[in-house]
């Protein structure tokens, strides 16, 4: 009954074929039916490179309308696309390559260097995305149907491990998680929803799903850019924006006492906390925010906050979608303890891992419920380090530094920081000689910029309980008269 | 993944606990939480009384309250709601109550007679859904999972074989269909549906559905009433209203040279093709009217046409909604044929009937998709009588004539009716004797009355073709000169 659907591009293009798909801050605009036709020639394009049903297909590209294309054409061959973060260094990228079987690997302008450079010593093809021929492909057989049991994407996590791994998102993941979303935010014909979050990130992707599910139009950004971001809300009839906490920050300042426009009634804030003061901005100002908590493995929000609740649940994300259920595991409601989730946008698990155990997704992260059934999010993961909305893992980065010659013991700890939120900071245990700079052009090479500690501070020991694991939240006492950078 | 959600009604009670559920032309209000309350203490009442997961239970009853009620009380029990219609004599009840396997029976004021009539001799409980006790059992162990693949609600249909038969719907079916409805129609916030066809049909039951699973508000009527429905789009808010053409007919002659209120957006037409200059009229008073197909084993409509459409694409019912696909068994494209139809909303099957074949289901009515992909529907089932909605078949009403003494042969056609669309004409073979007065009592004992024949005509002999087959198409010619009633 559920087990496939028509492909949903071929069905936007059926039933609103002249409508508004994809939109770029340059001007291109891209029909459902352009979308489609694009889509499919690139199908037939990459069929001729070889490419086939089952195939672990890697993309590395910016936000560009070839994302939207390369996704739909990977979903009418039966592929799959394993999405890589720009910003990560060549042996992070080499790692996912090797951890994911990719067969080809596909790059956006300006990947072309640090692709060779990760793929050295891998068997597959790499190509520039922009070098595929364009073929006219409409009468070509395709995949016509999309199963919902099929996995259709896989993007890395390190989860609360610290090894990076790869969340197995299914068409249904997708295509449910896009479907709560539209049962709490409702659809409009008139809707166009802003992308500025990168698209390898569940939190763009899923606007493409919602683009392509719905039939809804986008607007599609290379990545942040505050004044873009606000133009676009003011004068190009943008409805909803997905951003980060430091993101809606930056687009306040240059509000600059306005409002905007009426249509314009979404703005869905995730990526951890949002502070008071912010929250009373936007309510001055009327900006509808809408506060949410998910992940790489829910595909995207799986609890939402409404604006009518803003102010008398603040700091709550507020309750699970549609679908969706929520748990706290602990013995009383308002008592902390793990949030677990179930529905069918959770992943069923990890490319080439040991499956998990149990129907509720265990997230890692701790919470509580409050009497009205309200979601109050504790702890984003233990220890775990939100910058500008990317997560920074510390067993992540503890472990790269541990192979650093002359690094005896590494611990890392978030700090607050006024641009990005938080940044990570190194306490390390070193021989004689290390120095600042070795360990900065050290994780320079092997650590995306973001997971670059911003202060790196030498101790004589790091502070450990009594089976000797590391006590993360007590590094920071270790400052009180030391010395460092 | 999709195996099973939340219990929708738990859902919409956590979600949006205050917003109004159901509101009746009196005045009544329930919001979900109430809904939710109300229908968990009849689950109760119900197990009480010995309903069991899985048992089939019977409702006959008009458009009132408990009817929502009634249905959620099932879906909390996990038992299934076998919905009569309310216009069908004792003896058609009472077919259905066994084919049914019924093991309760409640019924709605006013139908205590025909219950106990059409259960004389059938083992079942039957009882008045008002006499059920009011209990408050929010705390009551039920069933907090809707599993997608299990039956939820039977309902007849004659098909086109004649033979009244149930049609299964699981929670799915009604699932994927709302949600269809929904991607085609966009959700508010502050959408509110107008019913006025009868609940025990997919027609008016699928709103329910939409209620429930969206969290949209509903206006009950007991039945079509065009002034009350009329004043309700005026001055009740109501957004959208399901209708049939002859209901459309009405409530234009009440609009008199005014408009509905910019907020109504939708006035969803089924049951049958629709006259140009009815369109015209819609056209001027700016009426959004979206004509629909679909049937009682779709859960409602599968193929949908916007307003943008109704001119240049007259009489044209749309395209496949996003789940669905459409076929037609015929050479190709323009030509008609036999009209096919698939997706997760498309029933399994019919109650304790052999199983059908293939993955599309065969609709029995004909049509063809014109160069653009819209599809026109030339033929409802062959020969069926569409009456005020209801389907007359054919075959149904000669099967119950040919029972009566004196008859030998009959020939069942429908003609043109200004008020009713069309209304069954019968042409008879008799023995002498036999009088047009015992034919109207012998039918209207046996016949829901929009069943009955409006003409009754003695003939010598019926067209047949060479196999002796019935061809009811020409039973119109046997007129020419004939004496009739």
């Amino acid at each position: 009954m559920s087990e496939q659907i028509p492909h949903w591009l071929d069905k936007q293009a059926e039933l609103n074929p002249d409508r508004l798909a994809v939109e770029t801050y340059m001007g291109e605009q891209i029909s459902f039916r352009d979308l489609r036709k694009r889509s499919r020639g690139m199908a037939r394009a990459l069929i001729d490179e070889g490419v086939k049903p089952g195939d672990h297909v890697a993309f590395l590209s910016d936000n560009t309308p070839y994302f939207p294309i390369f996704i739909h054409a990977i979903s009418y061959i039966g592929a799959v696309a394993v999405l890589l973060n720009t910003r990560l260094t060549a042996p992070e990228i080499a790692f996912q390559l090797k951890d994911a079987h990719i067969s080809h690997f596909y790059i956006g302008k300006g990947y072309e260097g640090i692709a060779d450079k990760s793929a050295v010593g891998l068997e597959m093809k790499v190509k520039a995305i922009e070098e595929l021929p364009i073929l006219n492909e409409l009468d070509y057989p395709l995949r016509r149907e999309l199963p919902f049991e099929e996995v259709y994407t896989m993007m890395y996590t390190s989860g609360t491990t610290g090894h990076p791994k790869a969340v197995m998102h299914t068409y249904g993941n997708h295509w449910y998680s896009a479907i709560a979303s539209a049962l709490n935010l409702g659809i409009n014909s008139n809707d166009k929803w802003l992308i500025c979050l990168p698209l390898f990130h569940v939190g763009g992707f899923s606007v493409l799903m919602k683009n392509v599910i719905y039939g809804m139009s986008t607007h599609l950004l290379e990545k942040f850019d505050a004044p873009l971001v606000h133009d676009a809300i003011i004068a190009k009839g943008v409805t909803h924006v997905s951003v980060v906490t430091v993101m809606l920050q930056r687009l306040l300042r240059l509000l600059d006492g306005e409002t905007y426009p009426k249509g314009f009634r979404c703005m869905l804030l995730g990526g951890g906390p949002v502070p008071e003061r912010l929250l009373q901005e936007t309510s001055k100002r009327n900006i509808p925010v809408f506060q949410t908590y998910g992940m790489t493995e829910t595909s995207s929000q799986i609890a939402t906050l409404g604006p009518d609740y803003a102010f008398s649940k603040i700091g709550s994300a507020g309750k699970a979608l549609s679908l969706a259920e929520l748990r706290i595991d602990s013995h009383k409601r308002g008592e902390v303890g793990e949030i677990l989730v179930r529905g069918p946008m959770v992943s069923k698990g990890y490319f080439n891992r040991k499956e998990e155990d149990g129907i509720y997704l265990r997230t890692g992260d701790l919470g509580y419920e409050d009497e009205d059934g309200f979601l109050y999010v504790v702890d984003r993961v233990k220890d775990i380090i939100i910058s500008g909305g990317e997560n920074v893992y510390p067993a992540e980065v503890e472990s790269v530094l541990s192979e650093m010659p002359g690094v005896r013991e590494t611990g890392i700890a978030g700090r607050h920081d006024e641009v990005w939120g938080e940044v990570p900071v190194a306490f390390l245990v070193t021989e004689a000689g290390v120095t600042v700079e070795d360990v900065r052009t050290f994780c320079n090479k092997r650590l995306a910029k973001f997971k670059n500690p911003a202060e790196i501070h030498f101790v004589d020991a790091l502070p450990r309980n009594a089976s000797n694991k590391l006590l993360r939240r007590k590094l920071f006492h270790l400052l009180d008269g030391e010395t460092s950078e």
